[in-house]
């Protein structure tokens, strides 16, 4: 077996990896994300030492995944400082010369899950990861969604617990679903970090109808055959069974779920590195022309010097 | 050409057709839907007298379309008297002796639109009903969205306009989007029907914004090239332009839209045909053994007779 390598993009951090898979994932690296050149500089520096037959980049938002555009494998609109229209791809491909694939950060996660981990038993499901943000991937029929651009499932609009004024965090929206059930969130409501409240805090019932009222949205959408759960946040293991129920009460039987909600609403089976799992998927599939999960560009933008 | 068979099979009506597509449909009736029985009867006693190659049926729900099962083809969880578990595929094809192809009326609908109407030149894209209630299917990358079951995206959970109290109708939700925007929930706020509510009557701000809410979850969640909006409240084509500026003041710049959202959400363009124009193009696909679009099912279990 080849080796590949891995870049999850953050826009706090960045992790670096080669491997094959699951049980040969090396050298894992996490480092700052700061500006955009010295941010791929450094990358390039890890994989200079690391050779790999292909690159797979999971990377943060909005990002441009036309393999027809120009701008493939770009960030696009992000107000992160620096990165506005920053071309990711582009620069690691040129400098390292291998075929690279491009991703969104939570659809690159989702692949690992369908390759590896906890959806990997079936092709329509939703990966969701709750931390500084929320961000979700979606497979439909073993195939991740981009459409028009990607999908930001994070933001949805949702109903607000009646008399609650808490204006939420979201610099976009305010109280979409991110600004009302992030960390950040979490924090700013009750005043300490989610990990320092305790497990019967009332927080986490509240937490949990929260984060149930954009599942059910998510549910009603794109009927998954399961949802899995990971992310910071995700580490209170508390709110499975309280989301589990709060959906099932939000749904109210409309919709038919599966006789066992613990097998439907699940954590992520792959730790934490289900991003850079995904990247090595993602690469893997590159090199094989293997659209298996993933489209692979028609004319790879990045095959520059090798 | 040969001649197809379609059924538009709703909760108040029925309709049937037999064509080859949009400029050769004929023969269009309805009738009410009553009992299973005397309503496939009926169905069948129409295309008894006008032969057809295949018959396409597209289906209020929830439906199973899941090929391998061996409820295919029913009505399954409807609260609808006499129609729970019903099976409409199976006594058509029995009767009629062709091949039958199955799906939802929302879907059969987007297919319709992906074939011949608004969303003939793109691949993502919803396909949304309002009217008695709201109904959404979805076309990714050139194929329905089933998932576990399929979609229901009239039941999204939106937030509520501040202050307003008015309970909406839905009786599994009370206040989700169906609940807040169909036909019937206008009729209920309001004391009238929506078509006789004048264009400039404060009920359309208020319209626009709760259908808006929606669709900005509907976005989010698919990414979709472009919305096709259909059904009875649909025809009050002022809705239109608010819309469009609603849902792009909600999503504050988050994602970014086509520059003109006049072609981004747009109106049907089938008129009133796309339901049975959508079951002709399922029961040619369904004979040409052609999944372009909808999937054929592996064992059809309805060729009896044929």
């Amino acid at each position: 077996m080849q080796t590949f390598g891995a870049i999850e993009a953050g826009g706090t951090k960045v992790v670096c990896a080669v491997g094959s898979g699951p049980d040969d994932l090396r050298d894992v690296e996490a480092f700052p994300t700061t500006t955009p050149a010295e941010t791929l500089a450094r990358a390039v520096d890890y994989f200079a030492e690391r050779p790999v037959a292909a690159l797979g980049v999971g990377s943060f938002g909005p990002v441009d995944l036309d393999p027809q555009s120009p701008t493939w494998g770009h960030v696009t609109s992000t107000p992160k400082p620096g990165w506005r229209n920053a071309d990711v791809a582009g620069p690691l491909g040129d400098a390292l010369g291998v075929p690279v694939a491009f991703e969104t950060d939570v659809n690159t996660a989702a692949l690992a899950e369908h390759r590896w981990g906890a959806a990997c038993d079936i092709d329509s499901f939703i990966y969701l990861t709750v931390g500084t943000g929320i961000g979700g991937g979606a497979f439909v029929d073993g195939r991740p969604i981009h459409g028009r651009t990607h999908p930001e499932m994070g933001h949805l609009l949702i109903p607000r617990e009646p008399g609650d004024d808490f204006p939420g965090v979201c610099p976009y929206h305010g109280d979409c679903w991110e600004g009302l059930a992030s960390g950040p969130a979490i924090e700013a409501r009750w005043g300490r970090p989610a990990q320092d409240l305790p497990p019967d805090h009332e927080a986490w019932p509240l937490q949990a109808r929260t984060l149930a009222r954009g599942l059910v949205n998510l549910i009603l959408t794109l009927s998954p055959q399961r949802i899995v759960m990971g992310g910071g946040v995700m580490k209170q293991t508390q709110l499975f069974p309280l989301i589990r129920a709060e959906t099932e009460g939000l749904l109210a039987g409309y919709v038919p779920l599966p006789a066992d909600l613990a097998t439907f609403i699940v954590p992520t089976s792959l730790d934490g590195n289900a991003g850079v799992l995904g990247a090595i998927a993602l690469a893997r599939d590159q090199l094989a022309g293997d659209s298996a999960g993933v489209p692979v560009p028609a004319s790879p933008v990045t095959s520059g010097g090798g």
